[in-house]
Order: C-alpha cells, then structure tokens, then sequence
C-alpha cells in the first residue's frame, strides 16, 4: 500500500488501516515520521522550555518552527547563514515551518490585505514587512525546514460565510503560487485546505488544493472556537477528496480527546501550542483528564505527576515538589511540565498508531475516552475565548 | 594526614597543599566531596533553570539550599515529610542548608533582634516567624542536609566596629546554642567565623570556634562590597586559626579570581549566586573574562560560548542561538547559560585540585589569571551596589 510521491521526495506509505484510521511512514530528508505523529511547537526556534534533547529523550519525532517570529527575530538571514534551522536549534530530526499567514492575519489593524500579499507591521517594533507567497517562500527556503507550509488566510470565527469563501480563494490563488515559487527539491510544500465550518466550501478547497498535487495537505482554520461537532462535519467534509497517498495534517489541534478523533477520521499529523502553553499554567494532562498542579490539595501529594507515566518528570519527580516549584516560580517548573504534557501527547499517538497497526483503533479510543474526562465546555469557551482575546493582543503573538 | 573527626562522621582528609592551597575530600552520608569544591546554589531546593541531572553532568559535588526561604515555601514539615530534601529535589550528592541568618538581617526594618533571635515577617506574605538558634537547627534537621550552618548575624558593609563586635558575639553565643540543639548525627554543624574587615575581631571569631570542635567552619561577612584587599587580610587573620583538619567554606564567593585567591589562602568550600544570577542576565564566563551573549555582536557569531568547554551548551550549541534565545526571552536561554557558567566554574575548581595534588598551585593560578581579566573595578562596585540596594527590596531576596 506505498503510494510513491511523484513531485518530491518525500514518499509517504500507508502502513496500515482501521476503519478510517491511518497508521503510515512519511521519510524526509531528517528521517522518517511514523504517523500519527503530534508535533510540538517551537516557534522561535525552540520549544519553550525544553532542550533538544528532551525532546529526543520524549521521542518527539517533529517540532513546528514559525516563520513570521523567525522573520522578525533573529532574521531568515541569520538562520541561514548558521547552515538553517536543523543547525541553529541542534534538532536533528524533521521540522515544519509554518508560513505565518496565521500570525499576520491575526495583527488584526496592523495588517492591510492586497492580492499580492500582507503588509504588516511588527508586533514587535512596529517595522513593515510584506509577506507574500513568494517572499514566504523563500524565508522558508533559508529556514531550511523539511515541511514548509504554503501561505494561507485563516478566517476568523465566527465569521459570515462569503468573507470565508474569499479567504479560501485566496489561499488557493497563493497556494498556486507558491508552489510556482518552491525551488528546494529537499523541502516538501504542503497546501492548506480552508472553508471554515462550511462543508460545502470544505470540499471545494479540498479538491482544488488536491488537484496540485502537493506532498502532503494541512487543515487549516479548525480548532478556532468552533463547536466540536462543527469541526467533525468540516473534517468529514475534507478527508474523501484528499489524496490517500499523501499525508493529512490537522493544524492547531492538540487536545487529547480532539486527537483520537482526528486520527479516527484519518488525519496523520498534528500540533497545537496548548498543550506546553497550559504546561506552564501548571495544567498537566493525566489519564483521568487534567490536573492543576498549582492548586493546594498538591501541596502534600508524594505520588509522581501520573504513576506509571515514563516521562523524566514522572520518573523523577513527586507532585508535592512540582507543586512547590509553580508556587515559588521556579523556571524548572515550566521544563517538567512540558515534559510531561509532550510525553503524554506522544505517548497517546503512539498507542493510536500501534493500535491501528492492530486493527484496533476504536478499541483504543474507546478505552482511553471511556476514562479521560476532558476540559468541561464551559473551562473549553473560557480558553478560547482567552485565546481570541489573546490574538488581539501583542504579548499573545508569542506563543 | 588525615585527621579524623572527633565530634562527627565527617572525615576531611587533606590529601596535599600546595604552599598553603589544600586539596582533600570530606566524606558524608550522601558521599565524598572532593576539595577544594565551588557549590552551585539551589535556594528554594533548585538550581534556577536546572535539572538535578544536569547538575550531576557538568559535576556538581554538593550543592545549596536555603533555610529562610524553604521554611517559608513549602515548609520544612513538607520537605520533611518528602523524606528531606535529597528526596523532596531528587538529588543524591551531599546538601549543605544555610541558616537564614543572612536573609533574615537582611530584612532590615521586618525584623527585631533580640538575645533570644530575631523575629521578622515573611517577605512574601508579612505573616510573622521567629528564628533562633534552636528553631533553625529544628528546621535544618528537618530539611536534612548533609551540612547545616549555625545560626549567624552578617553584619553588612561598611558599618561601625562595635556593631561588628557585637554582631560576632551574637553568632559565637548562637553557635554554641545551635551546637547544644544539635541532635542528628548525619548532620555536620559548620560554624561561620564573623569580624568583618577587622583582622582583630576575625582572628577572636576564629579561636572563639575552634575551640568548639566543630566539624567544619566557614567565614562569613565576606564578598559584601568591601575591597578585595580587605577581604585577603581578613582571610589572612582568620586561617591560621582554623584547625587544618577540618574544612573551611568562604561563603558568598564565586567570581572566578576570588575562588583562586580563597584557594590560595587554604579554603576548601565556596557558594556564591552570582554566578547562575548573571547567567540569567546573559552574562557567561569565558577564560578571557566575560562576555554578555545579548550584546549585538553576538547576533552572527556562530561559534560555541567557548571553543573546548566540554558543558552541553558549548559542546551544542553556537553563540548566535543563545544571542536569539536571549533576545526574544526563551525559557532555554537560563537552562543554557546557568548551565556553562556552573560548568565553568567547577572545571576551574577541578583544574585547582588537580594542580595542587601536583604541587604547581601557584603556577595554575598564574597562567588562569594571565588570560582573564575579571570585571572593572568600576563594574565590580555597581555590581555590589546593586546586591546592597537589593538587600532592601523584597524580590532580592529570593535569590
């Protein structure tokens, strides 16, 4: 069941189905990918808190990079010339760059849209820059990830239905042209399917993304505050007209229950800030659902974080001492729960995929749900509306 | 010439000197500590930005924690309850626990002195506490460290001769409180020798607690603002009155030049915060000085801290990744840069043994200090300026 990739090399093989679910390999010029896989986040170049080799020893597989923070601080240039990304940080597995058409979009009124590109000001310092789909890229050619990410407009939510259209139809206009632009046979384009929470647009993005035959397609503009079961229909609407030899990448997602189903659906990749973000809030994730180490009742606790877990922290450490470091603000805080939550996250894929390789997905979704409580709806509404309240802010770009 | 200890099991063996340098090995419960050894602190029962196993990879034989700060979060009953502080942090070397002497008088207008002890309110919350000799050596016992300090009164600096006298007589009638509430005997009681500046009053603090037979002693009042001149003298009056067979701990100092000179003088023991406290800042000691990693210059300079520095950092990463990690203020700038200047300093502590067991001390302190040149006398004073001033604020204090 190998589908070999005609336009790059970067051959993705499906391994393995169960019903929906995918269990496959995409090999990359950094190594191979086994899929699912959830990707943590590093936008600046680092996973905030954590050292490459943490990441290696939770056996990370991938990590995001942003190409409008890298932009803007240190500079493409400087990446560059340090030999790109992979050398800068000293990550030697894959990366992806996203292609910042989230973040300038989100500048809200420091952006002003024309069809060439964004013209925004810095978050920052308040320079201007333009993006457009070739100036993305070509920063991401000097950032020298494996994945680059065509640029694309994330249409707020809610937002009215035409405004979504007009968003996707640029994205597919940039899409075309970034693909015109992509030069480094050693960087695999991927496209992002937009529509919002409309089916009918979902389709139609979907089809005319696949129709360029790209090495792998993203889900963009889910996970925005949308309904859950909105963001069910929109991905039902997607996945038939997606290639099956190409691999699916669920942006902005990374809550455990809103993996399983991701992967149910057959997507093979994800990533989210939230999980290291709510890390270093103190918001760890255990089987039964989430606990906040900060709060009183852990003052006292012995117990590791999760018993059983394998991660550094849960291996090491004891919940009262965790406890202790969030009180006093302690940077180690922040390293040992990001430990856990990534840990947890990869370890939850890795269960998904050897599930799957077993013909057995529902099973694991099933037991693993039937256990996890996730975030109440109403904690749910109060951290997006945290997060959209967050966009409009400065200090909420850097994340 | 070993001398073994008569008052506890804490052999120091003195293995060979060099003129008057020393090198030996202090054996305790938790294991040997080579002599002489600059010990990382980890007030709040962590290294700032440290993991226990990184501190055990650049070689950390011992390390600090604090008594004021521990028993106002969590509390010595926690830690105690955790199984003590080798437990409660997870580290497996030797623990020494000041006394909170310093951070209580540093208190300034919080705190009352009486014969009894000082009470002061908590810099956090204002809730009142009471430390004596009898309270802190109870507290020390149930933090457990190795190595516990006498409860002491450092007077600071510059201050009128009869309040220093007054402060010494304070500490020498608190060390025999603290020796006669001494229980545990896994615990060595250290006494700190006090006198500031004064030659006179240094050598009476001395034979004052020799005659105590303690197990180790430090000398205290130090490194607070006074020229470098000054401290030498005070060290000169204080060593020929220390016994040779117990160890000598310098406390408070860590610049590289005040180690070596120590060393020179017979010390055995160092702590100082400056080191980790100006890594934070960016601040990172290379064998020409200090370099400041946020200094633009840095922004393009693609080799390690230091070429042949065997810490992770240097072995890892180039400088222009630290300049970025530090200019957008990522979590993994403090990891990194805390990181090399503790490896730095142990290595220059390891490299003094080393030197002593081969009898050419004076010749490695000599070709050390050709090629650094430690921060201006005029850096130096705002450096102290800034500790004194910080002494009256709240957030110094949780250093």
């Amino acid at each position: 069941m190998t589908y070999p990739n005609r336009s790059t090399p970067f051959p993705y093989s499906l391994q393995a189905m169960s019903a929906t679910a995918r269990a496959g390999v995409l090999s990359t010029p950094h190594g191979e990918i086994p899929t699912p896989v959830f990707m943590p986040v590093g936008t600046r170049a680092t996973v905030k808190a954590l050292a490459p080799r943490d990441l290696v020893e939770l056996d990370a597989r991938i990590v995001l990079a942003n190409t409008y923070h890298l932009h803007l601080r240190p500079g493409a240039e400087i990446v560059a010339e340090a030999g790109g990304l992979h050398s800068f940080m000293q990550w030697q597995r894959p990366i992806l760059t996203d292609s910042g058409g989230f973040q300038v979009f989100s500048l809200a009124n420091r952006r002003v849209v024309t069809a060439d590109g964004v013209r925004f000001r810095s978050h920052i310092d308040g320079s201007e820059h333009l993006f457009t789909p070739e100036t993305v890229m070509r920063i991401q050619g000097q950032l020298g990830a494996d994945i680059v990410m065509a640029f694309d407009e994330c249409a707020p939510y809610p937002v009215e239905k035409e405004y979504v259209r007009s968003a996707a139809e640029r994205t597919h206009a940039w899409a075309e042209r970034c693909l015109a632009a992509h030069q480094q046979p050693d960087q695999a384009l991927f496209g992002i399917v937009q529509g919002g929470v409309w089916p009918d647009l979902r389709r139609w993005s979907a089809e005319h993304l696949a129709a360029l035959d790209l090495p792998g397609y993203a889900i963009g503009g889910l996970s925005v505050g949308e309904e859950k079961a909105l963001m069910r229909e929109a991905l039902e609407a997607v996945m038939p007209h997606l290639p099956t030899g190409k691999p699916r990448y669920l942006m902005g997602v990374g809550a455990p229950e809103d993996l399983l189903n991701g992967i149910e659906v057959g997507i093979d990749m994800f990533d989210c800030v939230l999980p290291t973000r709510n890390a270093r809030n103190g918001s760890l994730l255990v089987s039964d659902g989430r606990l906040n180490i900060r709060n009183g009742q852990y003052a006292r606790d012995f117990a590791p974080v999760e018993a059983g877990c394998d991660c550094y922290t849960c291996r090491t450490f004891m919940r009262a001492y965790l406890h202790h470091l969030f009180r006093t603000e302690e940077l180690l805080a922040y390293t040992l729960a990001t430990i856990h939550n990534l840990r947890f996250l990869v370890r939850l894929v890795e269960g998904a995929r050897a599930a799957i390789l077993q013909n057995r997905y529902a099973e694991y979704k099933g037991a693993f749900l039937d256990r996890y409580h996730p975030t109440d709806p109403d904690a749910r509404a109060r951290n997006h509306e945290a997060l959209r309240a967050g966009r409009r802010a400065r200090d909420r770009l850097i994340t």
